[in-house]
């Protein structure tokens, strides 16, 4: 730590600090290879978003209000003002909640600070490693304030993704538009006094527009501090301050974590089920079970006993979901799609139709589920039991590689699969080349056509 | 209560039976004077605060994005989209905190319902009676939700107009757009789980930001409604919802009272002093003790106490403002301004300079505070203890007469003090004479040019 950094004492200069000081002398390979797929992933899940009625709908809003055509609405080949290309981004990239998730808070960030980040970098000519810088900046932020106020900002109900996501995406913003000292903290208070997101909201598509909305604030917060917009030093920290109406148990130790070591990003997992990241732990132990009877769907099963996070019963035990939307959000649901072999990647799996099927259905009815306290949030543990009285317990939890060139294939097959229905062979490719060489670029080409 | 009536049950219903059934038959004269009134106060609180450095930043950023010229950015001559319209007119309209207020939530309530419908009615071709009845709506819905979450959700934190104001805001760009059922409850539901606004913003250019951005999430909650974007009936009520989230103890008492009776617009107060609307029971006192003492400074006061809600004390404690924004959050230099005859309800009097006067320092050094619980929000009971030994206690409330005809020359007369300096006195009264002949417009007329 230099003499400078010492200066900052506060939980708000800690992270006034971090937001100053970032920047590519810190990032390894392993930093910008990641970043990179961060940002692929996240594109492929918007142009798949894009198609979906929450998405279309905005488009539409934003083409009645016009504007300037300053930034991309992915997937559409249209243009719009930059809070417009936020917005939809954001909204349609977490559409089939599909996005990659940083699991000790649980929150979605790429989503919240890329969609902002590119609409801004798209308007104001930024370069590839300026994107890659602010993304890093404004998820170590989410991250940060995530473990600072978790368990309790989450476990009381607030959507972390959306409340933590908008301060993260001004952070962001303000590192790409250069932002300094007390101007950053302004584009963060604007965000912080106005984000909001809520679990309650979960199974809808106000979910994914909480996500949205966190983009386009985060956005319009260091626009506005860039432009001279002020702000109390007391909206993160008094007593009537985000801090203290977020979370009963607020620590300020992870907002001190020096720089220089592992960025949070390292930690973001991608995800390969289109369901509710809590119920990936219990698809994998229900997977497991499934190929290790070789693959037949086990009609000998008598009860299927899931054991996960608190949080899981919270959000996720629905015995009977009716929509789509409600079934990435029922662990029993999941469990038996993955326990008769269906494809958990494929966004078609989790349709109307699958929700009335007798043989899933059936397997729903034989689930129970267990809180408990020692596992964490992507973790499961499956008890299958037979007719024959034989148990098997499996442990669960998502598969994820730690080295980017591992993961990259994964990732790449997975935008083929989200990109190629909506924009072709030749589109996709593309896109997975403007992410692959990101940080050489400098500046965002034309992808609108895509 | 009809049949119909009686199907509504739980508190999201009693809401969706309130939105859905306040139509003009159910207003006397009495509503429609007040809502009459209410409007050209917030026309005119909005030409003046056109002029502050936060609307003229708002109003920057919206010529950058440009847009369709849907509604218009009160005083500036302007026009943008309604989303703009909404954000710029409701943060000039509280850049001066010189709004109307519903004392016992407390929170302003025309400020966000306004300034969604007057975009939306300007886009949309409405009547001057459908505007009204929105109004009404809005408020409605403000002050029942503010009612059944408070004393806790202000108390504790929530900048109740911000946060209660986007709720208040969809409802009555509902009402405005004509939606039904479960639509309303979309609206409602998409503006909630977005809905923010601290007090720890207070002070600051952040505060009246947060009211335009309850305007701006309101209108957009319910154009996206109206285009079939929908929502989870959980965002409000669930263990994880709004009313959880934001109060430890809400009633739906409030929720349930049967339509019929006099709507809450009756008991917004016009502020006529230029600051925060709990300082105005300490100010009528002061101002009645310098009357009492042939309108001379006091030089032979020993001291000032203030016993005040504790609400006063913890939003209006400030020994020292340093600028004029945070001078109107300060009871000791409110007292101070009226002791020595200043004009509390002239802007001007809220200005840095005053806050550096040395006989107004002087009087603030010798005031103390005490909270009580005893009395409302808007109450204060003034100790002033003389150099001869002598002590004189007044109590003071808001001045507020009961009958819209009696409070019109006082509200034409702020509407004067406040435009003129802006809009010319041509401008100005085409304002007032807009806003009498209201309720028999079948649109706005074109008033861009002001």
């Amino acid at each position: 730590m230099t003499d400078k950094a010492n200066r900052f004492v506060s939980p708000d200069n800690h992270l006034l600090h971090l937001i100053t000081e970032t920047n590519p002398s810190l990032f390894d390979e392993y930093d910008l290879k990641k970043s990179g797929l961060c940002l692929l992933d996240w594109a492929a899940v918007a142009v798949a978003g894009s198609r979906e009625p929450c998405a279309k709908i905005l488009l539409d809003h934003a083409q009645q209000e016009g504007g300037e055509a300053q930034s991309t609405l992915i997937g559409t080949g249209k243009c719009g003002t930059a809070r417009q290309a936020a917005l939809f981004n954001g909204t349609a990239a977490h559409a089939h909640d599909f996005d990659d998730t940083y699991p000790a808070i649980p929150a979605h960030t790429t989503v919240p600070v890329a969609s902002a980040v590119w609409a801004a970098a798209e308007r104001d000519g930024r370069t590839g490693l300026e994107i890659i810088t602010s993304v890093i900046t404004g998820i170590e932020v989410i991250c940060r304030l995530g473990l600072a106020l978790c368990p309790d900002h989450y476990r009381r109900g607030w959507h972390a993704s959306a409340t933590l996501g908008a301060i993260g995406a001004s952070a962001a913003c303000a590192k790409l538009h250069g932002l300094k000292g007390k101007t950053i903290m302004d584009a963060l208070e604007l965000a912080a006094c106005r984000a909001a997101g809520t679990k309650a909201a979960f199974g809808s598509m106000a979910k994914p527009l909480q996500l949205g909305q966190a983009a386009a604030l985060g956005l319009e917060s260091a626009d506005l501090a860039q432009r001279g917009f002020t702000s109390s030093k007391r909206v993160l920290n008094a007593a009537d301050g985000f801090y203290a109406l977020h979370s009963n148990d607020f620590s300020d130790a992870p907002l001190k974590k020096p720089l220089g070591g592992e960025f949070h990003i390292h930690g973001n997992h991608f995800k390969y089920h289109a369901s509710c990241f809590l119920t990936h732990g219990a698809i994998e132990a229900a997977k497991t079970f499934f190929a290790d009877n070789g693959g037949h769907p086990p009609t000998s099963i008598k009860q299927i006993h899931v054991c996960g996070h608190p949080e899981l019963l919270k959000v996720c035990d629905n015995p009977g979901p009716q929509t789509g939307l409600a079934a990435k959000f029922s662990v029993q649901f999941c469990v038996a799609l993955a326990l008769t072999g269906k494809d958990t990647s494929a966004l078609s799996t989790f349709g109307k139709h699958l929700t009335r099927d007798s043989e899933l259905r059936n397997l729903m009815n034989k689930t129970t589920l267990e809180a408990s306290a020692n596992l964490n949030h992507e973790e499961a543990e499956v008890t299958f039991s037979l007719k024959d009285e034989s148990t098997t317990k499996i442990f669960g939890e998502p598969v994820s590689s730690t080295e980017p060139d591992e993961e990259r294939p994964a990732i790449e097959a997975k935008a083929r699969s989200l990109c190629e229905p909506v924009v072709g062979k030749e589109g996709t490719s593309k896109l997975i080349q403007l992410f692959s060489a990101l940080q050489t670029l400098d500046h965002i080409p034309d992808y609108s056509g895509l």
